[in-house]
């Protein structure tokens, strides 16, 4: 297959040097600013770089690697231009606005949502891997797609070397996502918030290392996500606070059963689910 | 020096076993279940054991490795057992109570509180490790002891290897742990008590790896770590709150600049500060 990676930042590049490292398939690449597609071209993360609209005609699958608002916008405006029969994903970290949106047009081609799950406290096309996704799960939110379409993508991602391979609805995986990934953030953050933060050196070790890790943030990415999954993430920020709140009411009130309780409750959903 | 290592759980036994790798002093060994101690003696982790009260005699450092509320019932029941002129110090991860109900008494040695800064998510003698100390603070709280013997411990601190070794006030010290440790290890355990923990297998990746490390815990041990250092814990947890409210608002008005400023603020103390 012909396979265009559209967008070669850390997530894009990274794809595309995965696609080259596992897979025998032809990568197009194409980027916003030229000299990121130059320099692609140049280190063989892709085989060929062009115009965008014979690149978007010539291409079986077109992966879009872009900012979440930029997505919908982006197949809609080359919505003639797409391969007839082709599949276009993206590798948005959330499904539902933009799986929802796409399933409502007619399309010559077919749009499956998808996102495989990795990251970096880097961004950009040189913090890109071509081991990123090693370990990393490739979930994706096919909602009305034929099943054909949605085998063909999963066998990519499989080929690619993904660890495991999810397909679920858009919800679902929003929902899940504001709880594995993005309120993860939202706390690292919060966490660093503290005014000791910059007192901590000499005082801090793995625990303070591992929970601020994901601190390293890209604001401008993230508030976006953050956003197009306002209603599960607050959901998660809720029951978060709820649960801050029973740690603080058993430690005001000496209460060391209930804290017992709070923690050994924790330590065996860890054990048991990891 | 002869050096009474007394309690040889995780912490314990893992002092003593960098005592045996990095220093040339007699290690003198007592734990109160005698299986561990016999088990310390044929492993080498410790080079000698025997009466208590004939240990304590003889130590020119006696380390006590239990926990919280046991250390100054501990101290004051043998405060005519420990050689004259010698050193008493702890390893327990709080400092004020300790600290400031010993330092009232009279005693023919010297107490000094101190905390090596290491831990696991395994507890007890067989998950002790020569090597937990490498990269670890060592926090000494001497309040008024001498400063002849407090040189004393900070330089077999270093001697053991420790990274980096700080001297400071009991209240300090508590107030920095509250932040870098503590309020880590309940934000962890809030985290996964989530309705979503239990489905997350698929959906995660190192964020949720990461920031919940830390839920394998020790009720029974940070119970009494978080109560005794009630204050300076609620005022992290209010923080931490507060936080996540300002996170909150900002997602359910939509406010896009106002997350940006929360994230490149934290991403700015993650970068500089580390």
């Amino acid at each position: 297959m012909q396979i265009l990676v559209a967008g070669l930042g850390l997530i894009g590049a990274s794809i595309a040097k995965t696609l080259k490292k596992n897979t025998k398939h032809y990568v197009l690449g194409w980027n916003r600013t030229q000299t990121v597609t130059d320099k692609a071209l140049a280190d063989g993360v892709i085989d060929e770089t062009g115009n965008l609209d014979d690149l978007l005609s010539r291409a079986d699958i077109t992966i879009i690697n872009f900012y979440p608002e930029a997505i919908v916008p982006f197949v809609l405006e080359n919505r003639d231009k797409f391969k007839k029969g082709s599949i276009v994903t993206d590798s948005c970290g959330i499904k539902t606005r933009i799986c929802r949106a796409l399933e409502k047009e007619s399309f010559d081609f077919t749009y499956i949502g998808a996102h495989p799950m990795a990251g970096r406290e880097v961004s950009g096309y040189d913090a890109s891997l071509p081991t990123l996704f090693d370990n990393a799960s490739f979930i994706c939110t096919p909602t009305d797609a034929p099943k054909a379409k949605t085998d063909t993508l999963v066998e990519l991602a499989k080929e690619m070397g993904f660890r495991r391979t999810v397909v679920t609805t858009p919800e679902h995986h929003d929902e899940m996502i504001a709880f594995t990934s993005q309120i993860a953030h939202v706390l690292a953050c919060s966490y660093v918030l503290s005014p000791l933060a910059p007192q901590h050196p000499g005082f801090s070790a793995g625990s303070y290392r591992d929970v601020s890790r994901v601190a390293r943030i890209n604001g401008k990415m993230w508030s976006e996500l953050f956003i197009a999954n306002k209603e599960p993430l607050i959901s998660e920020i809720d029951d978060l606070s709820d649960n801050l709140m029973k740690f603080r009411a058993a430690i005001s009130n000496e209460n060391r059963e209930s804290l017992i309780e709070l923690m050994d409750r924790a330590n065996k959903i860890k054990e048991e689910i990891g």
